[in-house]
């Protein structure tokens, strides 16, 4: 099984999210979807600075970002070095989905980080995130749910199993309980699970 | 041109330094060695805590150096999670012999590197670091050199001048000026020599 964690605002997150389902089938693996704000366990848990401001750091940071979008073909219109903008909203939604309807959840992940990175969206806005979700195929029904409270307590209960759990950046996998952390462990993964044992 | 930055100290830049050579080998690519003091970029310039201080990210390290260990079939004699001891007299050493023999020097850091991780050698006394230098095939006669003056100097120039390209970590590779950090790079690495121009 492999527990995806991701945030929308992180490009590395993005470009894993492109790239961890083939994965998951070449191994036939099981493959669930974690919203985390990193905001909240790099500053908050870890006591860092955001990425991008750490001397050094963040300007490689910048290069790696452009090198990926070179190397993968991924081009992102929305500038890596601009601001995030907290995705609370689609993050909250995310969280409840997922335990509705993960499929559902998968669909919606996908259409909201195409949303934020190719088109610019604010998935901090209620309504934003609830035309993606319907977008995604989820029932007008569930909307008020998925953007109400309840949606706010399951983003709190993922984000604290998942700190529980050593997680604190995006894109994180566990594996089986193994943890990688970082979209460049994509291809260590891939030598893990065929190691000999 | 590959430009190698590593700290004795780093587990990372220990494996690394076992891999480099084969992969300059089959891209045709000159390789240089610059020893670097991790302790004074990501304290000093980059004002982060130690690496294994940080919650979380501390006991995700230790993890992923076991995890290498097992991958790669290296096994390290000592514990990546004791503190280090600063191996500032071998990078001094370091620095001022690749000037001087770059081979000579590429001995040197192998035979350091392995009296650190294999023998817990402690590679901030002159003696040892003497010791090392001539059972890597550097003549007597420049060993006090090696231990003296001049080698402070070349390794502070070593350093402002890696500080001045953005190498902030161990290990880090300039490949033809394009920066890459972390041992988890040499895959990508791979791609990006043999990608479409």
């Amino acid at each position: 099984m492999i527990d995806f964690y991701f945030d929308f605002v992180s490009p590395f997150g993005y470009f894993a999210s492109l790239r961890i389902e083939a994965l998951a089938r070449r191994h036939n693996l099981g493959l669930r979807w974690h919203p985390i704000l990193v905001g909240v366990t790099v500053m908050k848990v870890m006591g860092l600075p955001p990425l991008f401001d750490i001397p050094l750091k963040g300007d490689y940071v910048k290069r790696e970002v452009a090198r990926y979008q070179d190397l993968f073909k991924i081009a992102l219109a929305r500038d890596p070095a601009k601001p995030p903008v907290t995705a609370l909203a689609a993050s909250r939604a995310m969280a409840l989905l997922s335990r509705i309807d993960h499929d559902a959840a998968v669909q919606f992940a996908h259409a909201a980080y195409a949303a934020y990175w190719q088109e610019e969206a604010d998935l901090n806005q209620p309504a934003t995130v609830a035309a993606i979700a319907i977008s995604a195929g989820v029932s007008a029904s569930e909307i008020d749910r998925i953007c109400g409270d309840a949606a706010k307590t399951a983003l709190r209960e993922e984000m604290d199993e998942a700190v529980a759990k050593g997680v604190f950046g995006s894109p994180f996998f566990l594996i089986d309980g193994e943890p990688f952390f970082g979209v460049d462990k994509l291809e260590l993964i891939e030598m893990w699970l065929l190691r000999e044992r």
